[in-house]
């Protein structure tokens, strides 16, 4: 059987998830009456402590309306220079929001107040709007860094004094408050306004819910219409996402102590394959440079023992735990990897 | 128990549906793992003769692509002046694709040679370029006239004649194909691409497929991600839409025969109200305007009497027969305006 | 000598233009330093009784930053369907503004009421957002209506009610006030914003005239800036401008007495090839289909006797009067179309 | 008298640039009928050893025509991350062309080849394209770098091995040429399109000029009429452009020493004030952050002194050397500010 380390959008929906799927009461949601993807929606904001949510088809999807919902038409975004909606959204940053990206370098997954300072432009004929400043919690697809509230906190406050506002891409948010220990409110407090996947480490099959003001996801929910997103009986969906955050939320500390388990056990074959100290959350980042393996050649390797790496430089794998991978998957994956480098 | 002649789109999926949803086989849509949604699109792009096909999230989302990948910025294309895609999508013809549209006059759902001819540029520094002439079939939703094969093909050899591309939005193709007793692909075989809709009469409760090229689905399939379309676990919503190919298609035509009970009863009423002769898929438009009564007043007075219907004017209203209409909800519903409007 | 008819915008600056532009105090406009430049800016919005004006390159830049400024992405504006910023801005509309056009017909250059108010879309999940009236005076640049101010005032009323902003294109203003006798305030007295051309009739070699309220002005002027509008040492430029203000409006009455004295010759040839009483300002237009003679072959006979027009259709064509224009050449031109039709 | 060290854009024209305008033959440019325009593009294009040029409003302007020209909706530019068309255009390159920027960080104004490589997108179903290496020449309008051919063709050989297109943005090319003292053709010929400006050093008061393939400048043309760049009677602009071309050019070398001077001066006041070895063409920069003062307070003192610099940091300025400036004012600024800083 496959052992698959590349993502966490690969895992299966539960059993439950699936019964709920069927049994789901459902109606035709763009006209605001499937009951199931209302309750998902009320159920989303209250666990953030926002007004309101709204179901959206994807992570991708969610990112895009809140910044389309967020700025004008011209306008600057501040984002890590590792975030995915400015790396693996298909440049719709510009294509659809007609908005610039100004991509940030971080310290272990931390700006710089000085990097965020001078990348607030000055009014000026010359110059676009610096609107919005993009956090992402967990930070960085490769390395999932946990941030924990006081440093969302110092971001926010450091971009309202300048009058932008804190949008939150919290496609791994539940990850960052198992690791961080700290209540998704927290986390949510000092954003204007976030989305987080029901499918990854949570394991449903679809969604994402953007959680906001009320007249945030008003005007979300008109562009989402826009992009193609209004669904009908969503209902069916929305019922998996209830089961998932509802069941699948606590059990992310075992993704957690898997991947460190991975680092451990690698660290232990050859300590320049992994930081271990860095692994915090679900994520494992692999460095095959120095003991001179190419990645290609790992993740060939690798998938003769029904093992799937994701490569993501010449030289770097990425092998993210989840709802698919158990603690006897990591070992034979470490023994895998430990006889094909020697 | 209401009678919601509203819409097609308040469909509820059928038993079948619903177990084939939890009993798909899944895998991550993104990655192209998702062996039912690959079922789906080989059964689509089979049944319409076409290369490839993708599933999309919803009608809107596919005739956006559409565009999209069949345009360039600052293209023109000319399309009804009732076109879904004109009215119902939120202007993102020109937010998302940055296209201008020409809307076109229509007599009995039929463009005017002559008309499509005067909206074609000529090529000039001054002049956007005519690039796509869109159809819609069946056309106009508040009217539902099926186009038959032979007005599709003079389109759009008029429109190849001057360097445009052909599409078509499908979004009730099924109903045009029952109506017209044509075959799908005698539909398809004159546009480039087309999209059709799973929801609606086929009843699933997502999904709407494009049809095309091998090339142009693999350019709609990178637009999708943009748009956030890219779909998880997608085949459980897959399996219900290949159910509703394999068995919806053939009862349309009891739709069909309840728009018309509908209509000849409301003509028996009083003939003003209804066009009987314009009834020949699912959609019946009511006018209340020679017999004094209000579209808002007309709609109020039916909730009533548990029958939801859609204004669609200072004095018209629109009913569409569907999945969850009997002949004896017709009846009863054409008794009740009956009662109201004496 | 060549007798061009084709445009007004052929017109060659004045001797005191040419002065003008070469002893002009100049700086660096876009540091907001050439005071030429503010003195045209100033003495335009004094002219139309508005708080502030801009110069900008061309009649096309200054609608579509106007439209810019009063839009957001995504937005509608509704526009005469013979409307400039529709057919001859390169459909701008859409690829910069991202805003969707409603063309509506019009009678003698007059948009019906019933039109516009079914034109503006109903608040809702699926439309746009109905933004902008678009109006232009002289309308129609194939006909060059002009329309009085109590046209202007009853449209922009219907639109204000509905929420819509008011903009007027009025690249020939200067025309629509000649022949309505009116002042150019109340022209521009019932709209938001309003552009003028220096160049046409006024025969200035550069320039158009956005004018409005100051918070208007101060946005055109950056989106100015994001076109590539921002100037170095226009006050070259402005100085032809302010020439053009000061001495050439006076001298539109000659054009389109030019231009009624071209329409009744071209009438007592044959009265198919004109309908006299649609000549208001400076453009006849001609039809030749009634007597057999398609435009291409016109244009071209006529070039044959150093005489340019435009063609504008099968068999239509255009001919303007202006600055370069004397009745000896419009006495000539009809001569010479009543020989070549002969 | 001020002495204006802001930036080269406040240069006067001279005499003989005010009397051709005055003189110049002209026509309608946007019919292509005004000779001195044509002319002006025939020279430019000549000039870099290019098939075709185009006239332009500003060099913001030509920058964005190539980039619409090079590139699709959505796609990744690559540009240095101190580039005028990423800081200092508006936020055009996602409001107007809707493409992404890749900003790459330089040292003394080069990329690291490890850098550009990095940042090539890989093709995948949720990357954008990366279309374009976007070279500047000279770059970092605050340091004026002046790059030589060899750099060019490394760049330009990398991009293209990628798929790329190569830009340069050659708003002060003829500064680099002077430094460089290298033909205008050998910084023209490894990339795929160029621009520079007439006005800055040249001291014209308009205009930029687009240089490349007939079929990108027939392109551009195009895209420059949407932009509304499309001009009337140019050709009183053209004609000063060409004095610029033909007789300033030459007279670079002054302001390259003069700058020279300046840093020398200022060096001799206090060597941490400016990096002499930076100075290279007509820029220097100035940091007071060691001898503690502020750039607001450093400006506002020399004002009183008739001194213009930019303050471009908290503690930095920048002097640019021009046409307007001579030997006697670099020695009369470099007294102010050794007595303003003691």
């Amino acid at each position: 059987m496959w052992k698959d380390f590349r993502s966490d959008t690969v895992t299966q929906p539960t059993p439950a998830m699936r019964q709920a799927m069927m049994a789901a009461v459902v109606g035709d949601d763009t006209l605001g009456e499937d009951p199931t993807v209302k309750k998902l929606e009320l159920l989303s904001a209250a666990m953030f402590g926002k007004e309101a949510a709204l179901l959206t088809v994807s992570g991708t999807m969610a990112n895009q309306i809140a910044i389309m919902a967020l700025t004008q038409l011209g306008d600057e975004i501040i984002v890590g220079e590792e975030a995915h909606m400015y790396n693996l959204e298909v440049g719709a940053l510009a294509a659809l929001a007609c908005v610039q990206a100004r991509p940030l370098p971080s310290q272990e997954g931390r700006f710089a107040v000085s990097d965020i300072k001078k990348s607030i432009r000055p009014r000026g004929v010359q110059s676009p709007v610096s609107r919005v400043l993009c956090l992402e919690n967990t930070y960085d697809l490769n390395r999932g860094y946990p941030l924990p509230p006081a440093y969302q906190a110092e971001m926010a406050q450091l971009a309202r004094n300048h009058g932008l506002a804190v949008y939150l891409d919290g496609a791994r948010i539940f990850n960052a408050a198992a690791a961080l220990q700290c209540d998704l409110k927290e986390l949510a407090q000092d954003v204007d306004a976030l989305q987080f996947c029901l499918t990854k480490g949570l394991a449903a099959p679809f969604g994402s819910m953007l959680v906001g003001s009320q007249a945030f996801i008003e005007k979300a929910r008109w562009i989402k219409q826009r992009l193609g997103g209004g669904l009908r009986q969503a209902g069916h969906m929305a019922a998996a996402g209830i089961i998932a955050l509802e069941t699948m939320r606590e059990r992310l500390h075992e993704d957690h102590a898997n991947a460190c388990r991975l680092a451990n056990a690698l660290a232990a074959i050859d300590e320049r394959l992994v930081n271990v100290k860095q692994v915090k959350t679900n994520v494992v980042q692999l460095d095959f440079e120095k003991i001179g393996k190419e990645a290609a050649w790992v993740t060939e390797a690798l998938l003769q023992q029904q093992i799937k790496v994701k490569p993501i430089g010449p030289y770097a794998c990425r092998m993210i735990t989840h709802w698919g991978i158990t603690a006897g998957d990591v070992d034979y994956a470490a023994h895998a990897i430990q006889k094909i480098i020697k």
